[in-house]
């Protein structure tokens, strides 16, 4: 599987580790990322503090093909992810002279004053791209594998919008899935040996649970089709072994 | 503050990665422990690799307080948490014998085969002890300060309630929200002179979008209400000063 993308996720903001907002980024990108065939490999959530978030992002980007960070660009005093990613990358934050263009602009025509808080928006380490907001005009940006973007939901998707196009996709995950009436513990035996046997595929099993009983969604995922069918007909074959006939 | 106490969680499974489930246990756990004065400092979440998961437990146990993992306790061969973090604390992973014993009575209540997958969820390292598990008794377990539990939500909250009596609690963090009618760029510049002036408070502006514009709650945390209230009330007075007269 040389053709494998991977990609990490960093979460930034007290108000998701405080519960005072429930995360709905990560869900999206990791639906939006297996739909492309890249590989989501890890999600990290720190908090709003320049060392963490630079340490976070660093061991990140090292370690997968591309970064995605969500929260923290703001115009705020805790707004500090565009500080903390230029430490990552040891060079400068500073207001970039395009963004000031497009935000000065943009506060012109609604006839609102251009603040020092706004004019935040703007910093972000040298050397780093845009990433447009048709939204709300503060851009988001990129520098190496790294795309930094907004945490408010709407935002954050329309900024992925426009990266997924420059993205480098692997080859498509392929999944199939089998409901299994049974709880893990009668099908944990054979689902292992089957596994065994089809080592060109991943299959999961996700107990569930409702009304006091189990019952298990058995998830087979490989990036080749025969192998994928193989696999599936197996486990079925074994759901099937184990149901009593009616 | 030196009576700080600090927690980190590690969400184990390929299926939150992929997209496939929506985790509903970070918020779940991070509105218990800022109830209960702990500090969630850090969320990982990291796919079914047993090298993955035991560096992920060996970062993590060491830089806080506490460690709660979810997932990849049951009965299948892609439940590998218990191996995992047994390779982490560097002990083996067996058969425990009480677990052994619980599980057994169980199924023999049930007229149930004790399959060598449920034998499975009986494994741990050694030296943990049980976490009870009121609805499918397969025990979670502590080792050290690292507390594994089911990734089933109705399982997880009731395996943390069993845990939450044994933990040692912070002095709590208060809060107090102010409602804000304008977004961020209004409000940036002087939120961070208030900031400046109250340094043992945390504020925290979180931008909200609806149809078309921006709106902020700001929330102002301390651990001394003395501390919170005069922050707040400056917090209010800001927002007043920039209301206009009816």
């Amino acid at each position: 599987m040389t053709d494998t993308v991977s990609a990490a996720m960093l979460v930034i903001g007290d108000e998701i580790l405080s519960g005072r907002t429930k995360d709905r980024n990560i869900g999206h990108l990791a639906d939006i990322m297996t739909a492309i065939g890249i590989d989501l490999k890890e999600v990290r959530i720190v908090a709003d503090d320049e060392g963490d978030i630079a340490d976070a992002v660093n061991a990140l980007r090292g370690h997968y093909t591309y970064l995605f960070t969500t929260g923290g660009i703001g115009p705020t005093h805790d707004d500090i992810t565009a500080d903390s990613v230029a430490k990552a990358f040891g060079v400068p934050c500073e207001h970039d002279a395009a963004a000031l263009a497009l935000l000065g602009a943009h506060y012109a025509r609604r006839e609102m004053e251009f603040t020092e808080a706004r004019r935040r928006m703007a910093r972000m380490p040298r050397g780093a791209v845009h990433i447009d907001n048709p939204i709300s005009v503060a851009p988001g940006f990129r520098i190496g594998n790294v795309h930094v973007m907004a945490g408010v939901p709407a935002i954050f998707q329309a900024m992925l919008d426009n990266v997924l196009p420059t993205l480098k996709t692997g080859q498509k995950l392929l999944s199939a899935t089998v409901h299994c009436p049974f709880g893990e513990g009668v099908i944990g035996g054979p689902l292992g040996g089957i596994q065994k046997a089809h080592p060109n595929t991943i299959i999961g099993s996700y107990p569930k649970y409702r009304d006091g009983s189990f019952w298990t969604e058995l998830v087979v995922r490989s990036r080749s089709a025969e192998a994928l069918e193989a696999a599936r007909a197996a486990v079925e074959a074994m759901v099937q072994s184990l149901t009593p006939a009616a």
